[in-house]
């Protein structure tokens, strides 16, 4: 054998990178004292999307320059299209432009497309700069602003490039949501219930109560909702940061709704398509996990009473599905990981033969 | 005031990324078995250039090919100037199309710039895939390979885009140097010295002894030596990974050497470049961190003796100099902050107003 010199290099870290979310009316009023909390900053970057610009970001730029903080707006093209390296190179390099450093802070005011453009630049600016999440929609609010996971697309596929880059701050303010269609309040509506079926039987009780009341903004039980939501995300991601395990559970639904995103060319909402994908899996929960047919029943009602579909679009394939899920790398070695629940509130992993997959998705499609 | 709900979002991790750094001879033969050690990957991608590619990748590839594992070879163009995003994301796209997934693991063969561009790809795909690192030149085996920076170069500066991911293994394999023209083998010696220089007395006692003939590939203590330069490297990294404080020290001769390779338009190795700025920063330390002359001589010999230049390129202009320090962020607030050595093997930070500075330049130029 050869001689060899062995060397450890040791990076064994304790590191906290915890950060507060912020829940209410108003709030985005007291961002300023927020960002001081965190530290000193060299500048700060407000990146919004044209749409979001003249509703939210110059208010919040007026407000925060009244409080002596100075920033740069930088609009973005709105729509899920503008998510690509390109908009998120054409960011860094207006940063360079403006003189931003490793001791700049961003701030991300939008919705999903906008904070994960953003989480990717400050990923990769100068090997990685802090930014805030101040999320303006619901699905933003609930799910996309929190955890951390950043990306953008490639024409082959989604968030294909990113990276795990967690946020100093999430400043969710309730106020902002008026301004959403009802359509796009709907569709936050599927990541809430989705966090109440996996981890919380209270959050359950509190949608079932309130129903198609909650589709109101001035609901005064939207920001206990909104928060609740946000903690189920909170106790999952904290227990496994970078998805090796317990993090799949917020899969739910979402293996089924990716597919049909993908099978109908993004042709539906993600609201839509994980409403659509919950159902399934919720049937397929009565069928393999032992979920009783009354809290079936009840999850199901829940989901339509908030004015979400329960089952596949009437034109998809069950064949179009299956290949989605496997081009997507869910179907692997002929098995299909899905996430399922024994009862509400209890998310479990199952393990599902493709051909019984077949046989029921063709099932699901005939509904 | 408004109501508002914080919730936390803990992320207090007890993260191990540490790693192992082989150095050996002939110890590329061993890979097919660390990699086993490693864990178990659906693919394998060999990252080299042009000029690296027949003389070590593609005789590896067939060595663990005989050894069951098959890879993919991918061949970047040679050079610095291959350095940029538009490689890095030809990388990703020939990832995607070769079928590579988040279980894949890629092996960058080569030079600091194939290293760089393949752990940023690794850093960025799929958000996060492993990465092992086969260093081929000096300079990268005890330098660049370590410690996880990654990064590629924009038109306006170096390594402004890039990440923090350590790669899984460094194997550092002493027989590919001998293909390394002995220019490059000096420039490797800058990083050896300057470790020695920063953190290990004992280092450069070995290094003084053997002078020139380190030069030679076949000495054998060069083992000996590389493995002391990663283990300081190793050291520093470890009591400060993403260079907030201690990091620093690893920038003796840095400082200087970068703004002399900006202001020389990169027409000077990195190795030269470093030297020349050990060099000036060793006779600052005489000045203000109390190192003796004899110390001070005896490392400005060793620089000598392995074929590295003491003494700023005559053509060059303390003005040019310190505007490069400036747009490098180096001088701030009229200070700038310098890497200098009390002692041989004890680094010290000294803050330098800039019109010191400026007037020590002048001196150094006109030596």
């Amino acid at each position: 054998m050869f001689e060899m010199k062995r060397i450890r290099l040791e990076i064994r870290s304790e590191t906290d990178r915890s950060y507060d979310i912020l829940v209410g009316r108003g709030i985005l009023d007291s961002l300023h004292s927020e960002i001081h909390r965190l530290g000193s900053f060299s500048s700060f970057g407000l990146v919004t999307d044209e749409v979001v610009r003249p509703l939210v970001a110059e208010p919040l730029q007026n407000q925060l320059q009244s409080n002596s903080i100075d920033t740069t707006l930088i609009a973005l093209p709105p729509g899920e299209s503008a998510k690509t390296i390109g908009t998120v190179l054409d960011l860094c390099q207006q940063l360079l432009s403006q003189g931003f450093d490793r001791r700049s802070l961003l701030l991300a005011i939008g919705g999903g497309v906008v904070g994960d453009i953003t989480g990717f630049a400050a990923a990769i600016y100068m090997r990685g700069i802090p930014y805030i999440q101040v999320p303006t929609t619901l699905l933003a609010q609930v799910d996309s602003s929190l955890g951390g996971k950043t990306g953008v697309d490639l024409p082959s596929g989604k968030n294909l490039l990113g990276a795990f880059h967690q946020p100093r701050l999430v400043l969710s303010d309730l106020d902002v949501l008026t301004s959403l269609s009802s359509d796009a309040r709907r569709d936050g509506f599927a990541e809430v219930i989705k966090a109440a079926l996996i981890e919380d039987p209270e959050l359950f009780s509190i949608l079932e109560n309130e129903g198609a009341d909650l589709l109101d903004t001035s609901n005064p039980l939207l920001e206990t909702i909104i928060a609740k939501a946000c903690a189920v995300k909170c106790r999952v991601v904290n227990r496994d940061e970078r998805e090796s395990g317990l993090r799949r559970i917020l899969n739910f639904g979402h293996t089924l709704g990716h597919a049909l995103e993908a099978a109908t060319n993004y042709n539906i909402t993600h609201g839509h398509a994980v409403a659509a994908g919950m159902a399934v899996a919720i049937r397929f929960s009565q069928r393999w996990a032992g979920l009783t047919k009354d809290a079936a029943d009840r999850a199901l009602a829940l989901i339509r009473n908030l004015g979400l579909p329960t089952e596949l679009p009437g034109d998809i394939h069950s064949e179009s599905l299956l290949s989605a899920l496997e081009k997507d790398k869910k179907i692997q070695a002929g098995i299909c990981h899905f996430v399922l629940i024994a009862n509400i509130g209890q998310a479990v992993i199952h393990s599902l033969p493709v051909e019984e997959l077949q046989r029921r998705l063709e099932e699901e499609v005939s509904l």
